[in-house]
């Protein structure tokens, strides 16, 4: 990881505490990101159809070609909060467009944290106020504004690329937040990455649907679907070149892209919840990416996979197990596995190995590698996943009271 | 519970130790139910396509007018085991059938415990001599029969009810083991239902389907969908009676059947792996019982809902969120919810309660009520599941290593 994430020309971030989190206002608790100049815009949002208010506020103004700014609380996610939440979330980005002079359309909102509780709105109104004082292109205010993001993170997660197009530089900059209620598709993640590119918001969305479906679609921490995950790309073009019409700078620009989100997906599995192990499976051979992805999927979220990996044991059969009930049509003959690197189970046979070495190679390693692979065509999907442990339970038994 | 659970006429039982469980074989291990007449015979099995040798070879001989016998293993599921297992649960099922000197088709079986590796069939052989030595009418070698089930079960579960069919009196007695890898549909449960009715093995396929519709279909424990789930009903008709064609009688047939199940389905969750709560999820007022039925399943599986349980928080958010995932179309304004008879949430919008009191209700009482109520029409389900707990993650972890 780079020491340093700066920002994007003609961006500001700031990340600053207005007692949403704690009322002594200890912890940074709301996060403001503004490019100076109106931007393309574009986004992508949980498929829960309980979500929160401001998912239904900003989904609906994107994609969009003059956005300002996005405006993030933590500590509360303004979901279930019936027309109140919706009144409160069109507030909070009125008030950055106040502060900005913009239509209170060109500001987006997310929110995380406890469900079906309102937002302080006073509290949150100061905090708008102090944040656009606070506002800042250094990279320490970027940091801030990760940290403002962060609920149960141990971390503030960001990611950064530079490439070149057409001679001059070109940034892409992502944060996010997330530890758990993280499943495909998405999570409680809220993400916003940014660029000084210059590109129309429908190839805006293109770019950045593709990018979250090989990565923050490819995790999971608890299977449980959140109200709120949202992922934005603002594109401001202050750098004055955008891929325009060449194929080879777009896909320059999307693997950037794809490579920033991957790594904060990643990011996110490395901090979540509890975990001990960071899981990466990959399922193969298969006839189309979506019975990867289910197969993926299904493995992920068993917590008996989970619990296995969290104690070291190489216990396959419940992987297999889990491929079993996926949804997709196959046959035990059909199934090969290995777990970092030990060959456990091949053609719908047991092959012999030594239990104590194998538990020892997930014992020292924080990195657990799974490799399921069918006979039944190309298609792959590489997902991400935590194991499930006792912190996990002691963290989530006891959080809103 | 009552303190004995007879036998049905006609119907003899045993569990013994062989040692598949552990070498110094000082765990019952073999259970081994026999009718001494033919009888008729059907079964429900798991729809995980990974699915055990004794699943293969017990479905396709079901449902049969002739069956004599049940054998079960504890230990070993026999799962991933690919020819040879089909051949060692086919021995199994043999050995029994030559003590009987009965068809081997006749003989049904089931394994339970580890996947992936192979049985010991040298000790199987011995145990099922032992076991057949060992058969007896009393209550006390159908407990013997229902210990010899269990894995990381802590009770051996029984149920038993007494209906009167034109004046004559009929048994139904029903024995199972399962504590975790209890998903719908079905989990790593296995479970014999004995009538003295009797009936053709037409009907009793008919019987069993609903019984398990209601009652094994409708517990999850971890959501992870096992190998190996069979539940089986013998009808041998020594008692000389059947409902024939009253369907009134049925009636009260299939309601014994069902209360059996039932019983024994809820017994499961009061002991799944290390939980706290015992939580019954009445899910109402919905278009279809497949619509309620989506939603509680959703809300059972997320361990988000069963660690909130666990930590007696009344985290409604949870639950409210994990409806909007269940794959059914809804809105916000059509759910409420209340806990333990709290109403927590009104048609989208949240109530205000005292969250000191509801967390003292759930911490006072092991037995949780969740009402989620939809306003789409008048179907409806009742579910049951566990809370997630540190204990659950302790046993999990290490199971085969």
């Amino acid at each position: 990881m780079p020491d340093v994430f700066p920002l994007p020309a003609g961006f500001r971030a700031a990340g600053i505490t207005c007692g949403v989190k704690d009322p002594s206002a200890t912890r940074k608790d709301i996060a403001l990101f503004v490019s100076e100049r109106p931007c393309a815009a574009a986004g992508v949002f949980t498929t829960n159809l309980v979500c929160g208010a401001p998912v239904k506020v900003s989904r609906e103004r994107l994609p969009r070609a003059t956005a300002r700014a996005i405006v993030i609380n933590s500590g509360n996610a303004n979901a279930c909060t019936g027309e109140q939440g919706l009144t409160d979330a069109k507030a909070m980005a009125a008030a950055v467009a106040r502060e900005l002079r913009c239509p209170a359309d060109d500001v987006l909102v997310a929110s995380t944290g406890v469900i079906g509780r309102f937002l302080p709105m006073d509290r949150i109104s100061a905090g708008i106020t102090k944040a656009v004082s606070a506002l800042d292109a250094k990279p320490q205010a970027l940091m801030d504004a990760a940290t403002a993001m962060m609920t149960t993170d141990t971390v503030p997660k960001l990611s950064t690329r530079e490439i070149t197009l057409n001679g001059k530089p070109i940034r892409v900059t992502g944060v996010c937040k997330g530890a758990a209620m993280i499943a495909p598709s998405m999570a409680t993640m809220l993400c916003a990455i940014l660029t000084d590119a210059a590109l129309p918001h429908g190839e805006a969305q293109d770019l950045i649907r593709i990018a979250v479906r090989d990565s923050f679609n490819c995790i999971s921490v608890d299977g449980h679907e959140s109200t709120s995950d949202s992922v934005f790309l603002l594109a401001n073009g202050a750098a004055g070149v955008g891929p325009e019409s060449d194929a080879s700078l777009w896909q320059l620009l999307q693997t950037a892209v794809n490579e920033v989100a991957q790594e904060l997906a990643m990011a996110i599995i490395k901090d979540a919840e509890g975990a001990h192990h960071f899981v990466q499976l990959d399922v193969t051979g298969c006839r189309t990416r979506d019975e990867a992805f289910r197969i993926a999927k299904a493995v992920a979220d068993s917590p008996l996979v989970k619990t296995a990996i969290c104690g070291a044991d190489p216990n396959w059969g419940r992987i297999v197990s889990a491929a079993g009930y996926a949804g997709v049509p196959l046959q035990e003959q059909d199934i090969s596995l290995a777990m970092n690197g030990f060959p456990l189970y091949e053609a719908g046979r047991p092959l012999p190995f030594d239990a104590a070495t194998v538990s020892m190679s997930l014992r020292k390693n924080r990195e657990v590698h799974i490799d399921l692979k069918l006979d039944h065509g190309d298609q792959r999907v590489r997902f991400w996943t935590s194991d499930l442990t006792k912190e996990y339970v002691e963290l989530n038994a006891d959080y809103t009271t």
